[in-house]
Parts: structure tokens; C-alpha cells; sequence
């Protein structure tokens, strides 16, 4: 038997004469890009560039819908109703999806942005309201979520296929909840750390808790980060290290 | 042999909080609705509510994409590449497509809105940008345009079914094109001159111009309004007439 | 002694072709214009015409900055943090000022609007944030706000002259607040009894809690609305009994 | 008598999470700041940072109004009408006006931005509109714009200070025009002969024609930029070369 995983990251994050982050490098590591809908980020000329670029690249394309809130960047939490979100993220997968089809490949799977991506950890009814939509648009996209998500719950109670993500570079809390950017020791910095935790987390499943516990972690994706100082530098140490320790970098959605 | 028609409309115009015409009413009146799809006009909210009482009822459904310009509700011409045509209206037709999927309906024809409208009529890159982006998303749709213009010779060099059509109460020059609305004369207010007009249109495919020169006008649809006084009487009388003329009124895209 | 009230309605709340109430119909009864800023809803043109509309008429002009949320219209909070709040009013504020200066008039006061007024009652952080951005682009502004809100309590801390406002169709609780809306009887609908109500906290200061409390109630200027289905009949009853009980109809902003 | 002239760049023109250009660095090296005001580019917290760290550093601030296309980064002509334009204008230089107000300093003056700054080059309507529109939020603002270009005539014509600016690297046609980006020659490269063009310009009044005629030249200002690459290093270079020769840096706007 041999181990798998993917590498997923936000790509097309620019809007208009604004770009965010090295798209082109990112597409060259990863294997899964959630592409910015247009509400948060993104416009449909980015997100033409940013699926032709990853079809040619044999990058799985994902729809990462958000608030509609670019000023804020879809980071905050607008209190939608569940009704909203499901419209929403209707019509931007929808987007997408037609983008994706123009460029001759197809849509692969759906992973919410920012505060959305955040409610539907422990918000039921929003999570249920984000599977409504992607199941509405095409029951066979996958839906990726954190691992352990009210997400994931309400993905496979709608039908849908669930895949769970984790992070390469965030500390977890002993329930298996990431620890909150606002607390010290909630970022690994220690590139050599990163990677054998990470490569440890996709032959094992296990991972090493803030405070020391060994926790279960089923992931199918880790989601990665290219827009901070030193990221692609350590993409490419993280994809390197699951290389050298047998583990295959590849797409997680069929 | 029996004479239909199709009536169409734009319906689904508001945006948040905002309403603009009477879509219920509309949407009893007319077979074919041209829904904003949330660049000029609309949101996802009243994309989901007006495609599902547009099933409910049997009306055809159509994209109505626009230029990005919500204050100017499209209608300014913002001299958009054809690639940035292409790209809008990719993302704006998907976006419906997906809202009439998860409606349990499907999308039947695109129709472009205001100066992307205008433009389209004369301007020969802008109509063949407006069929690229249609045929990409689906080459079963049908592309609305007026009769006579570039945008369906446009539609017909891509492969896809053009649909042509005409205006019950806007004056004709003598060359087809419609009298500018700056013009006397150039919209037509006698209920009965329209109605019989109309009927005539549809019967023979004629319809004297301003100057009074006999035209040859083929068209699968009468364009309507329902945003200005009167507008609802005015296509009640015209739907009463066309089917005391023994015209029936029934969608025109398959 | 003379007794005299204030009555101020949200005015100018379309944005591009959209329209929302009867702003000439409301001009003609308020004494006091909230004029929307642009972010939640207004645009320039609507403002100046909103502006040059209630100059002419008498009627104090006030700033209606909200969340920038057009799609909500402003009643979504947001979480903007006190730092962004403070940077929109300024920014809200002197657009509407310079709207005001260009049509020969001035700007009297300020009143938060949607989400923003509701989080400023009890949000003391938020209430400063507001207080601030009003003294720093002119502290001769009054700002409004609910009797006995936070924001009051800014106002003052700010050194700005504080207004309050009271409801003349919302119910009260024992404690001052108003009655959710989501709860019975939180609206007052017989007409008759709205007016000797208002007539009454005009006069005494004294209003009624839903549960059979008297209240002390002190308000500078009363709170209309124009875009419910009767409201302007309403209005025009409130007016009166005020006018016939004695009480002038003035501005409360200096 | 002293030599002196004044360096202007465009600032403040991130929005929401993006940032465009180098502004700190660029606040170094300018003695105009050319603040974005929020409809083409520039939110109200990048528009307060920009404005706080230009007058800490002595900056003249100058508002950088456009057309509201954040998509198009208004370099769209959007054809709005001159009442338009005028509304538009009122309401950004307002907003930025406040912003100054807010962090204790002063606007100095206003510049068209894109497509705008564009059409009032020979549009005398919006040029007029433009004019209109400063000098009824403040007539003791100055208005810049491209020497010999209808706005200044409109400037002046509407009793406002008119400041006239030049390229450094851009050429001219025999006619004082710039040579169209799209043509051969029309942007220099070499540094050393921009800025000896530079400081001669300044100088002597004259500059040498694309095709080999002398123009008189006379400008208040020299638009740079600095969202290109090389652009700060050119910058330091003709800044450089105008104190070697002689030639005092200092705001031009009173």
C-alpha cells in the first residue's frame, strides 16, 4: 500500500489591477487550488487565468467561494442566513464551474474562504447550508473541510463526498480544534519541524497537540499558504520531505 | 399551418434590498424571462427567487448578463475588451446556469443587457466575444439578439441557434434599426396602434419604419417592459391581441 | 414655555436607478434628513439631489453613515473592528459635508445607521469609534442616537452635543430598550393611539413599557419611517396631533 | 531667483487587502501625493495611513478622484455625464478632505485620475465638470492637470488656481501631446537622458519633440510613478539630478 496526500493552497486571490500572492509558483507545488469566486476576491479574468494556468498543470481545480466583502476580504463574519449562503455559493461555484468547462477541464471540489470557512467548523446550520448549495449545483463535487468540521458532517449527510484538511503549520488543541492564531505557539516557524510533523501526519495520522497529547488526524488534504514571507520556501521543503519519506503529492478529488 | 410568438422580458432587476418592476405580474404576461445575473442588476437571492416562480410558471429562462456597473445599471459603455466580454460573461451565465440546476430548471438562451446590448448590434468583436462566451459555457444555448444585428451573425458563426428579436412599441428607420430614443416618434404610446402593429409583425414579418417604407422583420420575439407606466396594460393588450389574432404565445428557445 | 420635537426619517436610500420610499412626500414632513453616505446605500447623485430637496424645504440635513454592505443594505454587522468604523464615518461624513457645502448649505448631525446604530447601544468601544470619527471632521456636529444608548454616552465623553431619539411605533421594554421586532406587539399599528402616545412623550417625557411600566423617556427628536405601507399616513397623523397638541415641529440640531 | 518645481506620484492605491506600489518608500521621495479616494482604488483606511504618513513626512496631499470601476481600476472611460462627474468628484475630494481634517492636516489640491484625467485633456465639458465640482467643495483648492489641457482652461475659467504637470518619461508630440502609450518612443528608458530632460524642462521651459521640434513646456509639477519596475530608482535619479542642478523639490500647491 502506498501513501498519498495533497497539498491544497488559495490561488486567484487578485481583483482587477490587484494581484495577492505568486500564483504561478504556487501552481508548481501544489495539487489542489482553491480558486477566489469573485465575492471576496478574484474576478472572472483572474479566474480564467488562474483554471487555464492549473488545467495545464494538471492541478485539480477547486471553487472557494466567500462572503461578498472585498473590502474585508471575506474575513469577516457577516452573520448570513443559511439561505444566503446557499445562494451565495450557488452562484459562484456556478461561476466557476462555467470558467472551468470554457477551459476544457472541470470543476473538482468546493472549499469555503474565511470567516464562511470558520462559522461551518462549529455552525450546523451554516455548514448544512454550504453542502445544500454544492449538492444544488453538482452532487459529485467533493467538499473539503477541517478535519472533525460540522462541515464534513453535513457534507456526508447531504450526500456529498467529505474530504478533511489539515494544516502544515498550526498548532492543535487537544480536542483537535486549531489554536487560535491569537495565542503563542499557534504558528510553527521551525521549517525542519513542519516537515517531519507534517510527513508524520500523512503516515500515521497522528499528530502532536500544543500541550503534548498525541491526537488522531485523518487528512486528505494539508492546506498550504503562499502569500506570507517564507511560505513557498517552505511549500517546497514540506513537498520535498513527503517525497523523500515515500509519500505521493497528489490530487485528493476525483 | 399556426403563428406563435414568444414575449420576452426582463425580470429579476433588483439588487439587496432594492425591487425594480413587478416580476410576479411579468411573469404571468410573458414565455421567456431575461434574468440579471449580478453585475448590473441582481443578486443571488432574487436570481433563486425569480427562477423558481419563472419555472413554476413555464417561462423560459435566459441569462441577461451586463457590464460590472451596478450604478449605472449597465447602460454606460465601458469600452470592456472582448476577452474581458468573454470572461464577464462567462462567470455571469454559469452563475444563472447553476441557480436554474439547483431549481430543478435549466437555462435555455442568453440575451446581453444595456450598452453590452447596444454595442453588440453594430460592433462585430464584441458580438463574436459575447458567442465565444456562450458556445464555452454550453453550445445548446440560444443567443437572443436584434434582429439584423451582428450579434447573430456572431451567434450563427459559432455554431449556436440564433434567435432574433423585435420591439412592439419602439419605431424602425427605414434600414431596421431602431429610431434612437432621443428621437419624436421613436417609442410608440397608442395601446391599439402597438397591439395591431404587433400582430401584424408577427402574422406577415412586416412593419412600416418612421418614414413609412414597408420593412421585412423576422423575429422569434417581441421584446417587452415592465418598469414604466403603463407597461403592464400596454403587454396585457398585446398579448390579448396577438391571441385574438390567432397567435400563439409560446417560448422561443427549445 | 413652548414645547417643540423633532421629527428625522431615513432619506435618499436608492443607489443608482433604484429607489426606495417617497423621499419628496417625506421632505415635505420630516423636519430633520438622514441622509444615506454612499456605503450601505446613496450614491453622489442621489445625495446631492437628496441635499438641494430638503435645503430648499427647510429640513436639517444629517450624515446616515452605515456598514459597506450595499447587498445588506447595512444591516448585517459587519465585526468591523473600532479602527475601520472610525475610518468609515470620516470617510461617509465628509462626503456627504462637501455634498452639503456644494449646495449651499451645511451638515447639522450625524446618525449611525442599520447594524452600526443597533451595535452603538450597547457596544461602548463601537459608540467611541463613532463619537470619534464625528468630533475629528467636525466637532460642532450633533450626533443622534438612541435615549439612553452608548453612543450618548460618547457623544458627551467626546465633548460633542448628544441628541436622543425615541419611537413612536415601537414598543418599549420595562428597562427603556426598544421591543425586538421578532417579538408581538413590538409595533405599534393603530394609528390613533401612536399619536396620543407620541403627543404624551413629547409633553410629559413619560411612555408606557409593553408590560404597564411608566417610563421617563426624554427624546429630542422622534424617529420616522416613509417605506412601510402606511407610513406616510402615520407621518402625517403624528404631525398633526403634534401641531394640535401644542407642540412645534422644529430641527433639533443647531 | 531660485529654481524650484515639485514631484507628484500617485499613492494610497491598495484596496482592502491589496496594496499597489511601494508608498512608503515612494512618501520619501515625492513633495505631491496624489491620495486615492476610493472609487477607482483606495478604501478609508489606506486613504487615513496615506495621508498621516504624507503629512508627517511634509507631503503636499492631493486628492486622486476617479470613476467608480474598482474592477477596471478606472481606466475605463465610462462616459458619465458631466453631472455625473461633477457628483462623483464632490463627494470623493469630500471624503478625503475629511480624512485630512481628521489626522490635523490640510487637502492642498485635486487631480483626475485614468480615464478621467484622460477626457478632461480635450474634453471641455468634463473638464468644466471637474472644475465645478472644486471648486464648489472648496475654492481655495488648486486643480492639476496635463499642461495645455483643456482643464486647466476650465480651472481657470472657474476662478480656481490651475497647476499644469509634465512627464519626465514620457514623450511629447510637436503639438505638446503626449505620444500614445501604444507608439514606438513614447516611454523613455534611459536614465541619464530622463533626467537631464528632466532638469532642463524645469530649467528652461523647453523640451525636445519626439520628432525633433522645441516645445515650450511650462509645468508646476512632474508626475512620476512608481508601480513600475525601476521606477523608485529612476525617481531617486532625477530627484538626484534636479537638487545637483540646482533645482529646489518643493510642493507646488499653496
Amino acid at each position: 500500500m502506498s501513501l498519498s496526500i495533497d497539498l491544497n493552497a488559495d490561488l486567484g486571490e487578485g481583483f482587477g489591477a490587484y494581484q495577492l500572492g505568486d500564483d504561478r509558483e504556487l501552481l508548481s507545488l501544489v495539487t489542489s487550488a482553491n480558486v477566489a469566486c469573485g465575492f471576496h476576491a478574484g474576478d472572472p479574468l483572474i479566474m480564467r487565468a488562474t483554471v487555464e494556468v492549473a488545467a495545464a498543470r494538471g492541478v485539480a481545480i477547486g471553487a472557494h467561494p466567500g462572503y461578498p466583502d472585498l473590502m474585508g476580504f471575506g474575513r469577516r463574519e457577516l452573520g448570513a442566513t443559511p439561505r444566503e449562503i446557499t445562494a451565495y455559493l450557488i452562484y459562484q461555484i456556478g461561476a466557476l464551474q462555467a470558467i472551468c468547462r470554457a477551459a476544457g477541464t472541470r470543476l473538482r471540489y468546493v472549499k469555503a474562504h474565511g470567516a464562511l470557512y470558520n462559522r461551518a467548523v462549529a455552525d450546523a446550520d451554516a455548514a448544512a447550508a454550504i453542502a445544500e448549495a454544492v449538492r444544488a449545483v453538482d452532487p459529485g463535487l467533493t467538499l473539503l473541510g477541517l478535519a472533525g468540521s460540522q462541515l464534513l458532517t453535513a457534507a456526508r449527510a447531504a450526500g456529498l463526498r467529505a474530504a478533511s484538511e489539515a494544516f502544515a503549520d498550526r498548532a492543535y488543541s487537544r480536542d483537535g480544534s486549531l489554536v487560535s492564531r491569537s495565542k503563542p505557539g499557534s504558528v510553527l516557524h521551525d521549517v525542519d519541524a513542519v516537515v517531519a510533523r507534517t510527513v508524520r501526519m500523512v503516515a500515521t495520522g497522528q499528530v502532536t497537540s500544543i500541550d503534548g497529547h498525541e491526537l488522531r488526524l485523518q487528512a486528505d488534504s494539508i492546506c498550504v499558504h503562499g502569500d506570507t514571507p517564507g511560505a513557498l520556501d517552505l511549500l517546497r521543503a514540506i513537498r520535498g520531505g513527503l517525497t523523500a519519506g515515500g509519500v505521493a503529492v497528489t490530487p485528493f478529488a476525483p
